[in-house]
């Protein structure tokens, strides 16, 4: 039995984590923080949680980090790099759920974010939480850094395919879908029912923080540099995150089906679906789980992947558990055994 | 570890029933049966189950219940009563979601179904699976009719003040609301998403079959015959119950938060919200819970309760499983919980 | 051809009013107000006006009222009634779609809306707008008070029963339900689709602005005081409201479906659905009707109502419209026309 | 004054056709046939037209065709190529909402729809109701052939690029999506809110009938064929599309903002955005519309468009009058001034 805090606790991310932590067989819960709810119970907040957390928020300048074996940062960037250093150099593991080390240029980050990284150093040392691609690394961090939503629709998407060469890394394209939820518990107009629901618009076209994080994974698997055209657009639902995947095959003749099914054949985590059938972001609801199919229409030469995940659990919080579960030598599907939520 | 036979598999109901057992942690499922979708992989039927399940539907004709110790029926009315006796006279438990055993008057049922009762001497015998009411009675039930959704969310909501005598029992109102999911899972053009969507309209106005359901449970509760005006309601939702009640108190004074707070203390499964605050069905979605609120607006004489549940879980599936753990002696707890999934 | 200004563009109601106004037939709209976006394209901001507005918002300082022959305000309560009285002075007519001038008695105003009133002597000269009570006098008024949208459905609902004194009125009852845009177009966090979309929840049980303005409206008809007990809930989807509305019948037998198929015989835009069916507000979308339905369930004394609306329509901007044609003398249809948009 | 009948009025086209054709201002709609439906008032099937609409449907071979100016097939395909001839023979024209002559080569038809077609000799004359393409040759049709939902987003966006011969026609991708209208008025499970709702899928990847459609009209505007990636989704709400459109470019510099101003400036029913925007479905839900942006993300080599309609109007029965105001010689607005709901 562990004991982690949690870093934030008051948005989505926050709380989903929390409903995995508190049903965790190897975890306590130490402390929750937030600094505009401090003192206030969870579950006045969240009344989801009623009879399942009696904790209230803590001011996170008089949390107790050094009871924790692991802290969570479940915060915006820009916190978790002031934060760190000091929890690692105490010797607490790291989850981090941010964007803040994500990136492994220093500069790429600065320029995407727009501001001085405060933590350069450890940018490099940092894991890149994706279970998947980075198992073993993940098993020995200090301090992991979880992969953004898209960015792990989109990997888990694209992976099998770069790692065998089989598709031009310079021509990868990614219509991506998420639901709302992925843009926060924020007051935003945006984000309300009345203009969110029923339509759907891309966002962000020009240029979207999950790119050079995407490009950077991608580069990784393919062994050299790639080049991705990625929108987003905002669903008219609360969870899940959808990836069209589209990249011009290389190769005469691929058994692609067998590919992904070779690849993802002992992962617990990630399905391939039969051979024509689409994945819906239902089927994975509430659930720690990447379904994919993958197609080549008509025979050419464009392969068609479909990924989706739960944008708030394989996409932040779930995935975050995971890399706590490897991190801590558990079981790696512990607390993460909840089936979909369908309807 | 106790074997449970599924019979009706291909509805929500048998799905959220199974997407229960199978984490449950005393249960192992023997076999779950469909007619029209025999020897077809459950998770390939429902995406949401795959990596969690390697079942196939049985015939129901082939199912072994001699293997089993407890059998579910998660059928639409009419089949349950034209199998349960043999199996109860085999010694196997019988929790029945279905309607057939809910009515304790065979001549009402009969009136209301508009058919003839197949095992008319077990409806005296079943025992009403509202465990908040008839814990004790259920715990050596050779036959378990559980509530249907709207009886649950209704009968929790007034039974502190029936039971305390404090308002009129001929003068109780019900307006409801249900997510399509009570609908079922059946091609009808009425719940078609562009029907269902972004509309709400009343339904059943004339006679709903919940409405004998409800006042025998209220009558009883009462301790004299109750006159209910219930008028249900289609939202625009997948899951979920909100159950508004209206009763006239016939008191001059009463610390209503109190006696329903006092009424509720030791129910693991129902959660009595602050004075002033509204429950919201999307803070028990998924999970077996029901929270209610109670109010007396203006100070006048008319009572207003809410209470909300998710009508798949306990309205349905999840009181099944409660009822089960009774049954077997099992903490009541067990396998149900699960943090309800907000956002 | 008259001209018409609209103080407050940028709600709901603000850009509801436009999509009516830009298609009337006998009317130009001089110009439509807002502070904060002063200057900018209206079809910048809605972009569902472009190709069809070429306005830009005018800083309400700089309107030209004396250009107007008739002004709108789809302002929060507190703005009108500052303005109005100005107005008045120079002739020009008013329909006030705020809660400025709907109550009579100003007591009653000041204690629900915690300040005191500007325009006090407007009060009891303010005429109700709501034609299917109040035609003549709107035709004749300086200043008409639109209904709010739940006292819209909730009156018109009660309307025949209490106008023939068929019910008793000091046990009514209004379980009622809107869409979010009745929230308006501001960044509340229980405005999200994460957190209103695939729920819901009452609220305001302990006292709604709207009760004193439908007990006022409920009153008149019955020519006696009214108690009513009115519950409104907030839907997961984006306009409409339905009223399910309960009363107790004081008369041995009535022929209800009659009673309001005669009352509304001559309206244009009410309709009586046939006995047995209900109302979806699906089928008043974008359309300034109000469709009912009237039931006696089980033949027992309490009769069921079911009243739906497009609470931006018939519930504020379709209304203030047809008030504007009668007044103006124009067929009370003109601009109206428009069908509902189902699916 | 025109008089048109409909044949097909029973689905969504159909009704949706109805609400723009009983509000234009030159057509008498003489008859709408249902085979299932005959004799039932259309008001009672779809409530939305009560008081708007005193039609009952006419059974198909008791339609007095003779009668009409102009017939409209809103019927599934396989319908109209069966009936077509005989009208034209009689000097009625003609506007085919369905799938039947949409294609000019018989045999790509045969292959696609799986059957022999009733009438090859009139798909070569048939004209492609696309106005912003065809304007001149539908003006003197006899039969016009409307584009489907997909079809009309699609073409749109590429339109400017392909005239421009600005991108690479052998590397075109379409990810788009629908809203469940498109799916049909028809008792299906996938199309249930319970399915459906709040969650996204692919569908069809492996080949769906607007493919062929599609490369026909993008070939044309190329003057080459071209090779298009089309993959539909199935979005969780009820009207509108989004197509999200890639192409590689092949020029060094081009101002796209400029090209698609400039090809749609004087075009009544496109809107191009400004640089920067997204268009979303909420602002076309109900109108004539085709909103549009274009965007070169990071300055490479990728163009990317958005392209949204309302699918049951410009996509379907809005571009049906559109094309009959053509034909017609009326204004090309009538009747279609319509602006959209939004929110």
């Amino acid at each position: 039995m562990i004991r982690v805090g949690v870093v934030g606790g008051t948005g989505y991310t926050g709380v989903e984590l929390l409903r995995l932590l508190l049903r965790h067989p190897g975890v306590t819960v130490s402390f929750i923080t937030s600094r505009g709810e401090a003192e206030r119970r969870l579950d006045n907040l969240f009344p989801s949680l009623l009879g399942a957390c009696d904790l209230a928020f803590t001011d996170p300048a008089e949390a107790d980090y050094s009871d924790c074996d692991l802290v969570f940062f479940a915060t915006p960037h820009n916190v978790a790099m002031r934060n760190v250093p000091a929890l690692i150099e105490q010797g607490i593991q790291v989850v981090d759920l941010s964007a803040d080390f994500r990136l492994r240029d220093v500069g790429v980050w600065e320029r995407w974010y727009g501001e001085t990284h405060a933590a350069p150093e450890l940018c490099a040392e940092a894991v890149y939480g994706l279970p998947e691609v980075n198992r073993d690394a993940i098993r020995t961090a200090r301090l992991v850094a979880c992969p953004g939503c898209y960015p792990t629709a989109v990997q888990l998407g694209f992976l099998p395919l770069l790692e065998a060469g089989l598709v031009h890394p310079n021509q990868l394209v990614a219509s991506c879908g998420s639901g709302l939820s992925g843009a926060g518990r924020q007051a935003k107009l945006d984000s309300l029912l009345t203009e969110a629901g029923e339509s759907i618009a891309a966002y962000g076209v020009a240029g979207h923080r999950h790119l050079p994080e995407m490009e950077q994974g991608l580069g990784t698997m393919a062994d050299q540099p790639v080049q991705l055209t990625f929108v987003p657009h905002l669903l008219p639902m609360s969870r899940g995150i959808h990836a069209t995947l589209f990249a011009k095959i290389n190769a005469d003749s691929a058994d692609l089906q067998s590919l992904y099914e070779k690849r993802y054949a002992g992962e617990p985590f990630v399905s391939v679906l039969a051979s024509g059938e689409h994945p819906a972001t239902r089927d994975v609801r509430g659930a720690n789980v990447c379904q994919l199919s993958v197609a080549q229409p008509q025979g050419r030469d464009t392969v068609v992947v479909m990924s989706v995940i739960d944008n708030l659990v394989k996409g932040a919080a779930g995935q975050a558990v995971q890399c706590m579960n490897i991190l801590m030598g558990y079981r790696e599907t512990a607390g993460l055994e909840g089936i979909a939520l369908a309807p």
